[in-house]
């Protein structure tokens, strides 16, 4: 399948010193979601592991179930590479050749370091239930100090990234449009399905933030 | 935000001679999407890329638009980590600690190598096309020579992997089920939205593929 047309890739380095249209690309892309792919290598093996996140600035906060060991690992400012995809769509073209996916992604290269601040931690925490769902930290109880203490949370500057985004439809050769193939694009959401409360919390009506989201899911993705 | 209980994670080594379980988990969230994040390092800078693939076997099948000097690099066999993660839904709890998300993820590891072959390389990209929307394939024109010379397809046998996979509803501590607070989960499915033919195909019928994936959005996720 092809790779996307030049036009429809950035790269930028240095962000925090120019680079502006592309800095905006960037945060939209972080900032559409809260699931990413975080690598690092220890003795030439990498990793890559699923965490939460929230961009702040130009920094990055991560947040996942990931081994304390290898959570420690990364928490010493080894060199890091955050990666953030969102699919938006199948490119569907006349040819195998041509079939593509349309997508941003946000490839973001740090070391990162762990919080030890406590106060630092649980306004962290607030913003990464918040980054999963908007409104959601004002609904449910802050953390205590003991769960703070069990809570590992790292910040990564951002020095260096990359985005790539695809958009619009299938890019056929000229020779293949007489083929009686159909090409277009199907896009895809992910959208919220019907909530399932616990069991104590049938009965009650659904909080703020639920209803915003099932009033109009949005165009975030994890 | 917690962890996922301990029950629900599964740790597996050496895949191919054990642990039948655990594989048949590892095919089923492999089997359930089509974009990976690949992670490998070179002088200890990771790269971390979002790349498509599809399992044949004990093998994943990689291919994507990353940098021909990174795919080369990645292809010469060096230590690899190819993760895999479908967000299945937001869990909202009483506290912001044991706010989570469900997921499935599959993190696999191997050493990758460029596939050289042109025959196995049509036959991967067809692969690609139905991993992308299956039956897919059978309705566009597959690769010419020239294409096939043009797309670089990696084969990397996983040599270990673990999956995780965290299910069910919130788990609050028992002193705050008593909280005035809403606690459920809000499952998220990915969905395809309304087709968008190419122009010449504005009045064709619907290909069977897209029909399909209409008719029952299946629980693929990218």
């Amino acid at each position: 399948m092809s790779e996307p047309a030049r036009d429809a890739r950035h790269r930028l380095r240095r962000i925090p010193d120019r680079a502006r249209y592309e800095r905006t690309d960037l945060h939209a892309v972080l900032d559409a979601g809260f699931l990413a792919h975080v690598g690092f290598a220890s003795a030439e093996q990498p990793f890559v592991l699923p965490m939460l996140y929230w961009r702040d600035g130009d920094d990055l906060l991560l947040h996942g179930s990931i081994a304390s060991r290898l959570m420690g690992m990364l928490g010493t400012g080894i060199q890091a590479c955050v990666t953030v995809t969102h699919v938006d769509g199948l490119v569907l073209a006349r040819s195998h050749f041509h079939h593509s996916v349309n997508y941003r992604s946000a490839v973001c290269f740090g070391r990162a370091r762990l919080i030890d601040d406590a106060a630092a931690k649980a306004t962290a925490l607030a913003h990464f239930v918040d980054a999963v769902l908007p409104g959601r930290a004002a609904e449910a109880r802050p953390a205590d100090r003991n769960e703070l203490a069990a809570t590992h949370v790292l910040r990564m500057p951002i020095e260096d990234a990359s985005v790539k985004i695809r958009v619009g439809g299938a890019r056929d050769d000229k020779a293949d449009l007489a083929l009686p193939h159909w090409a277009g694009v199907v896009p895809l959401a992910l959208q919220p399905q019907r909530p399932r409360p616990e069991t104590e919390c049938r009965d009650a009506p659904l909080p703020a933030s639920v209803q915003r989201l099932l009033d109009a899911p949005s165009e975030r993705m994890p």
